[in-house]
């Protein structure tokens, strides 16, 4: 939820370009095609984004510096109005660009009817949401961070802890939860990637290209890139005021984000269910049943997981809306808004939640230790045990899987049977196998980059943390 | 934009679940898996089905009369409360049901607590829902009524008026305006139908489900279920609180409604065009530039083709928030109300937007004629005609290729080129041929049920307002 | 995959548009744009529409009756060329209609050249699709049904088997085994209503459209829909050859199917895990891995579940392809064919492995029995037992709250509680409260249209097989 | 259409995991689970990433080097058959890698059973995909210079060729040909950025890995790595098994592209109308009709368009697919070959027909400069001019709009006023205001960086063609 103020919906006869029109607006479609809404939350942006354009004017000669001054000075004070909550947002204005450059005017005079000059609201509007983005992706970037800090110090508390691994939620093999842990940690790490990969694309500066040609004043676009932050000034007018692709990327990586966080949320639902009951959240990230007085339930990864289905639809929202728009601005594109605007508060809500969850998961080793010596989970290192005795392994994987029929049959694991009985499905097998059908020998036989040996995941710890630093 | 208030985010300790908890909800999370800022919007269901669920429980027993009188006008206080803004919502206590429930027993004392007897916020959310739903559902219905009648109205108007039928956008066969009209108005026919055989699986109760089992008390569903004007009960408990087919149903007729909008309005955008300048809207319907002075520019179709991607994108949400969900509720399904709700305010605004505009399309009939009579539109009428002097179709298929190839080169259209002329292509050509040349011969030909001759649109028209009448 | 031979790529130069074009088709734009690698699939529903278009012809005197039977001939021994595998294809005649048009004329000479008089491709393949899917619509209808059976005879088995029931995969209260899988059987319920409404926009007939506009010929559109089975001719022309509604409309139904069964696939995929171990699935269903010998995976559910994106996907592809595609008929919506084949496919592909394995589902009924009495699931019994004793339902459900806190603070159940224990929460429980601590108690006590008690689970199975007899 | 032979549907007993089996494969489920018919076209790939695997494990000491290269000889040899159309595609065994080793065993006997030591299906599918889409990225991004290449020709011959710039589809400012040619070129130049982006992700080694949890055998991934051009292994083997990020990022890539191409796909289906008439499109990119012997329809950017749908429907299917999926290989992901391997066929596709067809693309200059006189199009420029003799933007801007009213009604463009009319509006008009008014005026005076002016254009393209070599 937002703390913006609600426009004023009444209608003022001004709008900015009414002079060829005939009739007023109709007050609903005035109202249906109105964006001060939602679009207000980029006021802070845009007032930035006129300080710069405005300083630049006065550098090229189209303002003085009084001009400029008395822009700037009256743009600072409806930025504070603004953020003091004295600020009348009128649907009539259409949007935050107008609402704040009418108010603008009201305050300093004829002086501010000049700082539209060389720029247009297509140009604009595009500058407002590529600052407001930049921003954001800084700060999931640190979010996001921290995520992985929490899974990391997690990961490394739990290094030695054994756990069932699982394909097809069937036990496999045994893992380290340390293992397991860093497997989110890989996810998350591609998406910062990704999300920094798209910051570059984000930051590049649309103004100047005006309506959708470039202006007639002799304006210098280099100054406002750098007086903005930008690395550049984009290349192509038209296609600077057309193209969204920097929001469909940013949910391109929110999709891929949430999809991850979304098998995290799977997991822990899983685990603290009372049939795997691997691990406890606090009781301060669950809620309860107005009904059933004995439930404690996980809301947080419930709520995440769910959530992947809205950023989904944001995405195809956003590639929906420009599929087959001619160039180059269209009425269509004010539809960007909102699904991201949304995407942005959806993934710094869920990062935050499962930040600062993270580090309170307790994992119930005990219970994790009994599930994976379950399911005959080292019938695998019994394969291997003959290959190395000389069997090629697919024969190898067909002794030891009528040894498992048999422990199916008679309920015991492998390790629970005798070595007569082992060897009667192959003869090879001595007395140290059972070395091999153990937890602990299980887990530590995996040790190369990437298995679940606890030095392994020590070792990837450590590089984790030289490149999160990075 | 609603008119709700924002809820007050004060942490109360008292949850309605609190008993089996240990610590308090964490301030974050709290915020987090709250709904109450979207699910106020509920606040007239919610009221309506815990007064028939009151009366429900009277009539079977569980509460006294004087309970019930109690309940009930104790809901009415708070509901008139919330309709006069004076309604304090509680992020602490999460939820619609619950911010209702906590003011109602603060009013009238303990007989409140009684109120939730045989049921769950699992059920009772559900039926509010399907309320909410079936409600604007209707007025919805209503809405897409009033534009299929201005559509049949312009139809009638404009039976005669002759325009360029096109296929893949290249002039294809001459048709009449109103033709094309009632082109939108059979997509709009099917949408209409779709939102009834919706409505009917909207319109099934399953409060009296509970948590998820049903309940111990002796509840009458069959009573609850005639008071709030459901067709009946539901059939299974787990079923009803984890079923949102209907949500995702309404959004599958959104999805089609707005496909078939965004149509309507790609061809207003081309009409009104400067090139093909078909038609005009009014001022009233258009907005400006703020840098291009001349402009005026079709606003209302381009939002809506734009707000396809919104409800594409909700659909998908709902999709992806049900796939693979264990029975039976789940806090991912929280996550359906802020799709749905969207859905249906989008749906509505489009709607009403059209429906105010379509009756104020002005033709412009001479333009429509000119482009008809250019692009060889009745080479097909040449073909034919060679067909009924005996050539087969394919043949004089071939036969008028060639003299539009003819055309092309000479930049003539058939009907400017003289008998001997045309002779060359086939000497089967008489001085006849000229008749099947016109564009009133070609449109008055194609006279059988679906053609495009002017009685068959009035025709149309006529068996049209029959059945929306029905 | 399917059983269709493929094209052959040689280019001949016959195009049966060629007459005003002069050069030839790119070779790879000719490959790049015929449709005939996949509509060939067509072919059959191609044949009979154009069987009923010749006998309507004869019918209305376009044709003789002489040229009919000819043309009939014709057309049925190119099917049984096809069907025979001796039919060559070719990429140079785009698509099904010319192949087998040319073919036809090839075989029976000038009089094939008459068939397309007075309907175009537009209009044809629209019809064909709409054959093809009211057959394919009755398999699947049929289809449906025979997993619903599977699904009440499973239910009436197990009506009185308990198992716990799950909220946010908590445990929450036991419910039969019966029960849960009627919700399976309501949600197929709506499914197939849903189809069935589809089938109505479906079984309608485009043929008459023509290109667009309809046809200078005295054609009798009725007669060909009663020929072909169709309810009734479409009544617009433009809408006609333009309208992919009933393609996106079965893609809507699919994707709610597939979202159900990645609901029951989940479901089995917990159930047969090593740590719930509810249910067996025979080893038939089930596949290995090819590295760890004890694996028994659940592929059929999972592979289920996968699909769900598939379809949801094949939804989106039509909605995004039909998105502001001005009328009539262009080119894109060649893109129609393989998505709504391949959900069809899939469609009948799932229901088919489920048909055959929801019957061979082997309950554990022993550990669902152990499973339903952990976790506190009778708690609410309790709550409600204290509310029969005259305790507000809220201040019953904060008692059991802190009896339940207790309970895992001691690792015991509530029936495994003392009297004593019991009645430091709340005095006015006594001895009589037992009885409603036990599953059965808490099972059979929801007796009510939609509880799980098993007298309503087999009320519920004979009211199923009654309306789905209907 | 791909050149793949069918599996062989026959069942054969021996799958390579029967061992624990206690009933052979239901026939149907074998074939539904089956995904040969699909990954038949990761053979190559397959084949390639198995050499590897045996070169490393004889260097490890796993295997001799006799047997080394007994395997490599024999996977060479299964390799030439397939080339060949020698090999019979089994499905009973169920994908191509047990395809490809059970004919490797059956050709060089028992030492064929050592090949799959060490690794697993679930990491050896994870690798080929990744083989194969690398090798596919490096042909799109090749095919997607060449169409940049095909468009900077293009803007450079057009730089000076003037049409009208439109925003919502009305005249706003005369542009460039070439400039707007340009715009397209900066999409494309951002999906070739992505496209590598997407690239790094790809090229990451998960062989090793094994089943989930790395293997027993002292592999040495670096060497895998190294032989198969993978930049580094990856770091965690329960993340390489289960990670499917890279498909998806490659699928929001081409989802991207696509949507940039149909915009240029609307634009030219737009500009090839009769109404606008902006450009020819040579016959051989072009096709006709069934019954209009007319048309001339642009199938290509049609076809180009409507793949949109199918581009972003994979993108959704692969997003639903891995949507709450635990860790770690699921049947679930077979489900990820075919929506990659149609979104790669597409993008080639599509990317080969328009670098094939944008050179041949001819503007008609003249069609253009008409339509860029017509609709007030250097209004702004008027407005500007007013600035610069020292109105404030927004008087300029409201004189202009009345100056444009007037106009509308007399029907006559600015500069065909007379010098008094126009001062009526505003009397510091001058008689060098008709300089301002005209197209090449207009657009020569937008020349800074990223406008329309043709020297502008011309310095755009050089920068580009010096990014595009580097």
């Amino acid at each position: 939820m937002t703390d913006q103020k609600k426009p004023d919906q009444a209608t003022t006869s001004e709008k900015p370009w009414g002079g060829r029109f005939s009739e007023p607006t109709d007050a609903f479609v005035e109202r249906f095609t109105a964006s001060v809404g939602f679009d207000q939350r980029l006021y802070h942006h845009d007032i930035t984004g006129s300080i710069a354009h405005a300083t630049m004017l006065a550098e090229v000669g189209v303002l003085t510096t009084e001009e400029r001054d008395s822009i700037i000075d009256g743009l600072k004070s409806v930025k504070e109005d603004i953020e003091a909550g004295r600020f009348d947002w009128s649907v009539s204005l259409e949007d935050v660009h107008m609402n704040v450059e009418a108010k603008l005017t009201e305050r300093i005079g004829i002086t501010g009817k000049k700082l539209h000059t060389g720029r247009s609201r297509n140009d604009q509007v595009a500058t407002d949401i590529r600052l407001y983005l930049r921003d954001e992706i800084d700060v999931i970037a640190e979010e996001l961070r921290r995520l992985q800090t929490g899974l990391l110090d997690l990961a490394e508390r739990e290094a030695e802890t054994i756990m069932p691994g699982f394909t097809h939620l069937q036990t496999a093999q045994p893992v380290t939860f340390g293992h397991h842990l860093l497997a989110w940690y890989e996810m998350l790490a591609r998406d910062a990637e990704r999300l920094q990969d798209c910051r570059k694309r984000v930051n590049v500066m649309p103004l100047g290209a005006a309506a959708l040609a470039g202006t007639t004043y002799p304006i210098d676009r280099s100054i406002t890139a750098r007086l903005l932050g930008f690395d550049r000034p984009t290349e192509n007018s038209l296609d600077s005021v057309s193209d969204r692709d920097f929001a469909i990327e940013f949910c391109s990586f929110a999709a891929l984000l949430l999809t991850h966080m979304s098998r995290f949320s799977e997991e822990l639902v899983l685990w603290t269910s009372a049939q795997f009951d691997f691990i406890d959240l606090p009781d301060r990230f669950c809620t309860g049943s107005s009904i059933m007085p004995q439930k404690k339930n996980p809301d947080v990864p419930e709520l995440v997981r769910g959530k992947t289905g809205r950023v989904n639809g944001h995405l195809i929202s956003l590639l929906t809306l420009m599929k087959s728009q001619p160039l180059a601005y269209n009425k269509d594109n004010q539809e960007d808004k909102e699904p991201l605007f949304d995407t942005v508060d959806t993934v710094k809500g869920c990062l935050k939640a499962y930040a600062d969850m993270v580090p309170a998961i307790e994992a119930k080793a005990d219970n994790m230790r009994v599930a994976a010596k379950q399911g005959f989970s080292t019938a695998t290192d019994l394969a291997d045990y003959l290959v190395k005795k000389g069997m090629p392994f697919r024969d190898a994987h067909e002794v030891v899987g009528k040894a498992v029929a048999f422990g199916v049959a008679e309920e015991r694991d492998l390790s629970d049977m005798t070595l007569e009985e082992l060897k009667r499905f192959s003869d090879i097998i001595g007395d140290d196998v059972f070395n091999v059908l153990t937890l602990e020998g299980s887990v530590q036989a995996r040790d190369h980059l990437g298995g679940t040996a606890p030095a392994q995941v020590r070792a990837a710890v450590a590089r984790a943390r030289k490149s999160l630093e990075a």
